[in-house]
Parts: C-alpha cells; sequence; structure tokens
C-alpha cells in the first residue's frame, strides 16, 4: 500500500531534507518513525530535496507500507514519535504508480524578509533579516521579467547531472505585509539555489542597487536558507485530494 | 540619562525576566550587553517579571545611563552584542523620575493557542497545543465575566509579599484566525500565573469541561508557559512616546 505524507518541518536544526553522512537529515527522522511503526524499514521518497536550514509547510513523500493502515492512525502515531519541529500533517493512500516527486506537477516556495531596522525575535528562524528598506513595488516589477520558460543557468550552480536548466515560472509576486515581505513562486521545477538566487537579486533590486534590466546578467546574490519555505507541491486534481494546509 | 528600553524575546531558551543564579535571564543577558556598550556595569529595571519560556513583544525596562548616548545608537549597538532571540527595537530618554514599573498604567498580555489535531512546527515555540477543537465563542463568553475589577485569587498562587489580590481586567477577548486562537487581556496588573490560570480554565470550557458558570470556583489548570506573551505596557501618555511595535 502506497501512502502520500504531508510533511512540515522547521529545518534549522537540519542537513536538510535528504538523507546524508555528516548531518541528520529529515528524511532520515522520518524514516526511522515510520520503521519503529511497522517495525520494518521503510524508504521514502520526497517530492524535493531542501538545503540544510530550508523549512516545509507541505513537503510531500511517498512510501510503501508493508502493510495497511488507516491514514489518521499513521498520521497520530507518526507525530507521536517525531520531534516538535517535524510534523506530518496528512496521510492518505495513493495508486501504486503515483510518485511524490515524477507525479508533480508545480511546486511553490515562499522567500520571506524581515525587513525592518531592527530584526524581529519571532521572525528570526524563518526570515532573512534586511534592515535597509526595500522598494518591494520595485522587486515585484522587476520579478515579472522570470515569469514565463526562460533558462534559469544564471540563478543557480553548475551542475552536470542537470541536463537543462529550462524552467517555467507560472506566477511570482512580491507582497509586503508590514516589515514582512513575501516573495512567493511557482514553477513546474526549480534548479538548486534557484529562489535563494532570485531573492538574493530581488533583494539588491529592492536597495535600488541592481537596476531591473541588469537581473539576468549581474544574479550572483544567494538570500541565506532560513527565509526560504516550501510552500506546496502540486498534483493533477484526482491523483491526490489535493492541499489542507 | 534614564533610558526606557523596549524589549523583544523568545523565552524559550531562558529561565525568565529576573536575574536569578540557577538559570540564565533575559535582564542579565541585557546588563552585561549594556555593561559592555558603557563599560561600567549597569542595573536595569523591568516593567514585570515573565516566568521562563514566557515571551514579550514589548517588555519595558529603564536604567540609569553612566552617559548620554543616541538613542538609535544604542539600539543598534546593543543589538550587536545580544544573541537573536532578544532585540532591544526601541530606546528613548525619559524623565529621572520615571519608572518602568511604578509609571506602568496598564498591561496587555497575549495568550496563544494551535487549535488543531496536529500542532504547528512554526508555532510550536509561541503557541500551547490542543487537539480538540475548541468552543471559542464559548470561551470569549465566559471571559466577561473577568472583566471588571474582582479578586483574582482564584487564579493565582498564595504569596504573602502580595498584599492585594484585587485586579481590574480592562479587557478581555478571545478570537480564532483560523487554526490559531488568540486571548488578549488587559488590566492594571497582573499576579502571577493569572494570565496562564485564567487561560487554562478557558480551554476547559472551550472543551465543554468547564461550564462558565463554574469558572472562578473550580479554576485550577495553568496553560503552558510558551503560549504566553507579553504584548505591551501602558504609560500614560506624554510620559512616553508610546507603542511603536
Amino acid at each position: 500500500m502506497r501512502f502520500l505524507l504531508t510533511v512540515q518541518y522547521l529545518g534549522t536544526r537540519y542537513g536538510g531534507w535528504q538523507a546524508q553522512t555528516n548531518a541528520l537529515s529529515i528524511q532520515q527522522v522520518l524514516e526511522e518513525a515510520l520503521a519503529n511503526i511497522f517495525a520494518r524499514p521503510v524508504r521514502i521518497h520526497g517530492a524535493g530535496r531542501t538545503d540544510a536550514g530550508v523549512h516545509a509547510a507541505a513537503q510531500r513523500a511517498h512510501f510503501d507500507a508493508p502493510f495497511d493502515i488507516p491514514p489518521r492512525g499513521l498520521v497520530l502515531g507518526v507525530n507521536q514519535l517525531l520531534p516538535v519541529d517535524i510534523r506530518v500533517t496528512r496521510a492518505e493512500r495513493v495508486a501504486d504508480d503515483f510518485h511524490a516527486r515524477f507525479s508533480a506537477k508545480a511546486k511553490t516556495y515562499e522567500y520571506r524578509i524581515w525587513n525592518a531596522e531592527v530584526a524581529d525575535v519571532f521572525a528570526a528562524e524563518t526570515h532573512a533579516h534586511v534592515a535597509k528598506k526595500l522598494d518591494d513595488g520595485a522587486m515585484h516589477d522587476a520579478a515579472q521579467q522570470l515569469a514565463g520558460t526562460h533558462d534559469f543557468a544564471a540563478f543557480t550552480v553548475a551542475d552536470p547531472e542537470v541536463a537543462s536548466t529550462v524552467r517555467t515560472i507560472e506566477s511570482i509576486e512580491v507582497q509586503r505585509d508590514g516589515d514582512a515581505i513575501r516573495m512567493t513562486v511557482t514553477a513546474d521545477g526549480f534548479l538548486r539555489f534557484m529562489v535563494r538566487r532570485i531573492a538574493g537579486s530581488l533583494i539588491e533590486t529592492g536597495r535600488g542597487k541592481l537596476p531591473a534590466d541588469a537581473l539576468w546578467k549581474e544574479a550572483r546574490w544567494t538570500a541565506p536558507a532560513k527565509g526560504l519555505v516550501l510552500r506546496d507541491v502540486l498534483y493533477d486534481p484526482g491523483r491526490s485530494p489535493g492541499l489542507h494546509f
């Protein structure tokens, strides 16, 4: 029986989503909790890797359970075994050919900036702090040239395993709510550091240091991991009952 | 020169506001940072003690500076020396007879509840988690009998140093915003554990376990420290330029 989990986490304490040898990963903690429930090793497959320090409001991951159990019991049981900074918010049975990563149609990331002279203690773990007042309108306008299908090589790092650096951004918005600025991007896929490099460049635009027309050719900033949140993973309607978050 | 500071902190790592021998206090960390700036010991006086694990959006504290410095420079300087979970958001010069505690006319506390079956990782440090759906309307209605001047002995612990347990609650509100429930209370003063005991009893009312008319005589629950935030300290207009938060 294949299950799809919706997973929320605060990435601060972790070396990222993916299992690795030199740091604790969210995947590893989740696999250990599931192994405890099923009394057998369980391998989970995430919708995407998030880097060290990056958070998720709704990461998705599937796994094949050794036996069927009620989804609600799975949610309650696994949360009993997880640390407070990782929660499974939903579990649902999916078809055997459903794949958290390959079935995904799009993802939404959010980049959060605390834009006030003094940082906010309640936002410290989940927002980058920029003391200088940013022009969020200019950031939003400049961001619109990234919408659509483009080669985003300028906003990632060279990786021989990635066949193409062309991606389609469905929407990108920059909005201010008091001292908080939120950039929300939905795309069919993301390259490594892509959101943080877009955010880093837009922050320079907001400071008045990077003209909008230089965005593509002078991208060279990477905003800190702690402001990044994987907001959602989107599947075809009918393949997953969809969001609850 | 007397300064009034507005201080924000996440209480999670601390043994409370007040300096003590067995745990790190916010007062102590702040006094050490100020001593560093003025190159002399500095004693600060808070508007009120907050217990271990309790947060503040706008605690106030005054101190007598060995010499005058520009308030903005003081804010920027002290924040360079403070850990990320403590911030001074404002500094202002006040009269020599101004006292952060004795000049205060009222305080506002907020109690935050995350009310969903699964706790939220982003709210984990600043909200108490209640899985069962609470009737926030019933909580708000029951809370209204606490408004006004009453003897709040039922909502505190015996303390021979406290001459009177009579206090005046100016307003008390319970509001829901999605899965978050917020109780906001403004009073001329608060007794030890008073807000957490009111919140604890109202949660039982919200669960349907404590009838509204039994609130006064059966109060015996204390909600966890992590949901409590000192929201503001109010002074006479003219004595302090007032809020920025």
